[in-house]
């Protein structure tokens, strides 16, 4: 029973819907792996996410501590590996909403970090859940800058053990998933003194509550931080350590140990701790920055196709609100960004498995690369992203509001994003360190890193588009991305240069320049992702019409950038005030072609509604019904309010004789 | 005990905090007034938001029922009055949450738009809360555009009453403050049906729940809508009417009229009705958009001086954070913003005076204007500030992303701003017809309103200053923000009339030029900010160093806007590149000066620490503290969890014998 006007909207797709999510799983296996695991999770009630919207925070932490715990029962069932392909499947079918994440992360930093005696004493618990383990870094007054951590250990060579204390209220430990009420273990991060001497910070592994009664531990003071913007299903928690002892080998010592005499020794590299943190960013783009914004545009579109609000022309009926240029101009562009960031997901993925296997032959080259580029996409992306589903959100007007959309709680979660594993600014400085140090070596003749070669190539005059039509070719507008890039770089390194030039020190020069530096990396990380759009694009085949749909969004996502950040690209006079306008008139004439194929586009997505848990947005557009069936369910209309007895009825009692 | 770090801020203000303060407020007066009023509220337990952020949808509701009963019995012991001044100072008081608001609506649509009988019998009930009334417009498929609305009421002759239908789901009314739960009466808006024919949009008075027992009337489906992104304390509603009858003196009929046989007549003017409109959006400006800003940059301002992290020298502390000039970046033009809107505000307030005692003589001239202006403004400043505030909750790192921080619930309502009262996109069409229809005028030597006499002006060729201190002078910046404006409206004005000469129909060119209608729009809303804020700073005395830091801040928001939208001053060459990078250096030299001002310009908004409810912004700056103490209150704190019995316990109870 599809709602005629989607119904329509699906007759005419100029690609095959099938093959496009066929891609964009990566094959045909794949997709029939993820089709499977999907039906399994969606068939077991134990996994629903019905009554959500509904629930407290106390009853969403229930929901996901149950649905952790059956899951892996469910995952020794079906043979699903915790490393294997499948996890990616689970986690998307379960939207994220399950506990015991941290967990992962604690077995994580121990199979790293630890010692193949500490492997072998804590893994094998850990994945029969024998003990919930978290991971307590981040302190109340500490993130980003680890080196500010406070929290102590302190070896005493006496007892052979260290002793961790919380010296004052900004070193409690601070947002720990798994930590609130869950965990039994967790590995704390703490400065570490033997004899007097700081070596800095190190992680231990602590228990925090009785296995016995889960009550918590001697010396330790912990809880849950309370309600968060959205997250409700997590027990980010706080952690106060008052002299709590743990034995010597409870330093996770896979690079560094201290000897019974409190002899400290470090070995091995540090920089693999930068592969963790570059492995953690790159996946977290494609499971919690692009799929969210995925589903935002299925949710928005479908919608935008099945509400009809005033007329476009008088005597006609009112049109689909997906009819007017100002609609199209707000979803379509995020349309195709959620392709574009899905290729470059896939960009990074490749990226970083060849990073991988170099340094598996010891050859840490590609590793300052690697972390500046997934430091610099984490931000823009999560960034944009972020950005894009605020947009889908409003432009679904009041009933996008609602929570029963299933907007809002895309919008809460994903702007976490912004902020966890690393700061967006803090990254975005990261890139800009790396491309002004590459901005110099090309200068001066040395070999750079392959994504920014463009660096030492000599800048083009003008931008050589003489019709709006010119403007749809890739080479031209990848080539205005590219320049821009270019000059945004260079003129910073010429500010910081002269700055220093005139007496300015290092880091103050650095810090007067942070603003332009934050532009040039975002510049660099949009250009590549143009770049890397375009080269999909033409490696496509050219069947099925994927490719010539594929290309009018790389397109559209092209020339959406220069049309909004048109001032980079006006600035030196590359592009001009009367190319502008082409661009401009490329980028609306591009907007009505897209929203022929729109409906089509979301449903390659290939979510299914449970999965969406929308009432605006499922797969048959019944959207009126669904959101008064869903409202009645609400528990405002399962409770006469006691506010009625209490406060109404002593002022109502006697209107009747005055009506 | 004020934290040193934000203590040490206060010592240097450069002007008096108090004088800034009554100048906001308008006058020492109104400064007492407010403070009285606020420590009459604050002292009074009933009013308490304490535990709001542990709150369920229904704690809140009752919690607003039991403040708007109790406010009622306060306003007639404290002398204050419904429609005085005070209501204003309530609002801001009790932030927005307390119970019928809508109720007012019910009132004040029956004072316009009722009879004088009807205002005689339906008043007294209502202000002595022996009704409780709603507003039931917006429908399920229908918002902005009124006439779509589906809701019928067919007059029948033989028993001189009017029948009210639900035809379809879509016509459902659906959002309606205070009908969910609380109301016993609404005002439905129907499409009026007399033998036949329909006579449009009509407003009827209806009963939907019992004044007995509070059950819902026969022929009445109502309910509340469920959660939304906030306003858990308001229950909007869900309306059905089933052959549900009201008698003819229930249809609102100061301005038509039903006869006993079925004639209708109609008199006096529409034009009122925009008046109505103009005055809501006007005030939510002040209400519901300024004052939330300023509570979010009073927050992270705050905190960005307590929050240390990193260092900007190698050697020294770790740094403020409002120190980076990348935060200073992301704050500062918030700020600026919140005192630029606070003038419009003012500024549209005197504009509705004038018009309205104009009206009042029978003369409706200043109406487009007016509505033109409200129109667009609430858009434009709607869209600023929600941007502005989630910049705000962004620049604090996680402790933004906790409920306790009280940026979420700034951002998540203000955020509905965007929607309610004329959707934001809709609003900036409508002052983009103005703006074309006087334009056109102007070309044609019409006069035009004094708010566009500029559009009869010649274009200036460029922009004239020559260094960076010349974009400090107000009147450089003033033009190039008219210049802006002027060639936006006239270029979009050209290419509306190029299709419709190449034989494009006018509705479909107007679609086809609404992307750049909005931009051309929001040019003008720019361009009469940055010049109302420029005029209100010239007319400020020079005592106690108000005009100083307020020059300052007007010259960083008009810089900001510049910065921010290069292309658009850009584009023509009017701004070249060599001057926009004189516009950046101007810009980025202003934040180091502002800066050192940024805490006593968000204590000059002199907001309580109960009313920010905020543990990152309260004035003594212990942040951390309160974060701790107010986490530790949580629900999720308070209650074993049933999951460590149910799914916890089962797992963990062997363990001890392996470790």
């Amino acid at each position: 029973n599809v709602n005629p006007d989607l119904a329509s909207e699906r007759q005419t797709a100029s690609f095959s819907v099938e093959k496009l999510t066929v891609w964009l799983d990566g094959g045909v296996e794949c997709t029939q792996m993820r089709r499977a695991m999907v039906e399994a999770i969606e068939g077991d009630p134990v996994f629903s996410r019905e009554n959500q919207y509904f629930q407290s925070q106390n009853e969403r932490y229930e929901a996901a501590v149950r649905k952790a715990v059956h899951l892996q029962k469910k995952m020794h069932e079906m043979g699903w590996t915790e490393n294997g392909p499948e996890f990616k499947h689970i986690y998307r079918a379960v939207s994220g909403d399950i506990a015991f994440l941290l967990h992962r992360v604690f077995m994580k930093s121990i199979s790293v970090l630890g010692s193949d005696k500490q492997i072998a004493k804590w893994i094998p618990l850990a994945t029969q859940y024998q003990l919930i383990g978290s991971y307590a870094q981040t302190e109340l007054g500490h993130g980003t800058y680890l080196q500010g951590l406070e929290t102590t250990a302190v070896f005493d060579t006496t007892t052979q053990e260290f002793i961790l204390n919380t010296p004052k209220i900004s070193a409690m430990k601070w947002w720990p998933g798994d930590m609130g009420r869950s965990a039994t273990h967790t590995v704390v991060f703490a400065q570490l003194y033997i004899h007097g001497k700081c070596y800095g910070v190190h992680p231990f592994i602590v228990q925090i509550r009785s296995l016995q009664d889960h009550s918590l531990c001697p010396g330790i003071i912990a809880g849950d931080i309370g309600p968060k913007m959205n997250f409700e299903h997590a027990d980010n928690g706080f952690l106060m350590l008052q002299n709590v002892r743990v034995p010597r080998e409870n330093m996770l010592n896979n690079f560094c140990e201290v000897q019974p005499d409190g002899t400290y020794t470090r070995r091995g590299s540090q920089q693999i701790n930068y592969l963790t943190m570059t492995t953690v960013r790159i996946s977290l783009i494609a499971d919690e920055v692009v799929i969210p914004l995925m589903k935002a545009c299925t949710i928005a579109i479908r919608y935008s196709v099945v509400r009809r609000q005033s007329k476009l022309k008088p005597g006609e009926e009112e049109a689909k609100i997906l009819d007017y240029q100002t609609q199209q101009e707000k979803l379509l562009p995020q349309l195709a960004a959620a392709y574009a960031f899905h290729c470059t997901s896939d960009y990074l993925q490749q990226l970083y498995d060849k990073g991988y296997s170099e340094i598996q032959k010891n050859n840490f080259d590609m590793l300052p690369e690697l972390h500046a580029l997934s430091s610099g996409f984490k931000a823009i992306i999560t960034q944009y992203c972020t950005s894009a589903v605020e947009i889908c959100l409003r432009a679904c007007g009041g009933h996008g509001y609602s929570l029963l959309s299933g907007l809002p709680s895309l919008y809460t979660k994903i702007l976490a994003s912004c902020i966890y594993e690393g700061e967006n600014t803090i990254l975005l400085l990261q890139t800009a360190r790396f491309l002004i140090k590459c901005f110099m070596a090309a200068r001066a003749g040395q070999p750079v890193p392959p994504s920014v070669t463009y660096l030492a190539a000599k800048k083009l005059g003008k931008c050589p588009a003489r019709n709006k039509l010119d403007f749809l070719s890739p080479d031209i507008y990848t080539e205005a991305y590219q320049h821009t890039a270019m000059r945004l770089i260079s003129s910073t390194a010429a500010k910081l240069q002269d700055l220093m030039q005139s007496g300015v020190k290092k880091h103050d020069a650095w810090n007067q320049c942070t603003v332009q530096l934050v532009q040039a990396a975002k510049a660099h990380c949009h250009y590549i992702t143009v770049k890397n759009f375009t080269e999909t694009v033409e490696k496509l085949e050219p069947r099925a019409g994927i490719q010539k749909i594929m290309k009018h969004l790389c397109d559209l996502f092209a020339l959406h950038g220069i049309f909004s950040n048109a001032g980079a690209f006006l600035h030196d006079g590359y592009i001009s005030g009367a190319q502008m306008d082409m661009v401009t008139a490329s980028y609306l004439d591009l907007l009505p072609v897209i929203r022929k194929d729109a409906v089509p586009l979301v449903d390659a997505f290939d979510f299914t509604d449970k999965s969406l848990n929308s009432a605006l947005g499922s797969y048959d557009g019944q959207v009126y019904q669904r959101l008064y069936e869903w409202a009645q369910k609400s528990p405002t209309n399962k409770q006469i309010s006691p506010a009625y007895e209490k406060y109404l009825k002593p002022l109502l009692h006697n209107t009747l004789s005055k009506l």
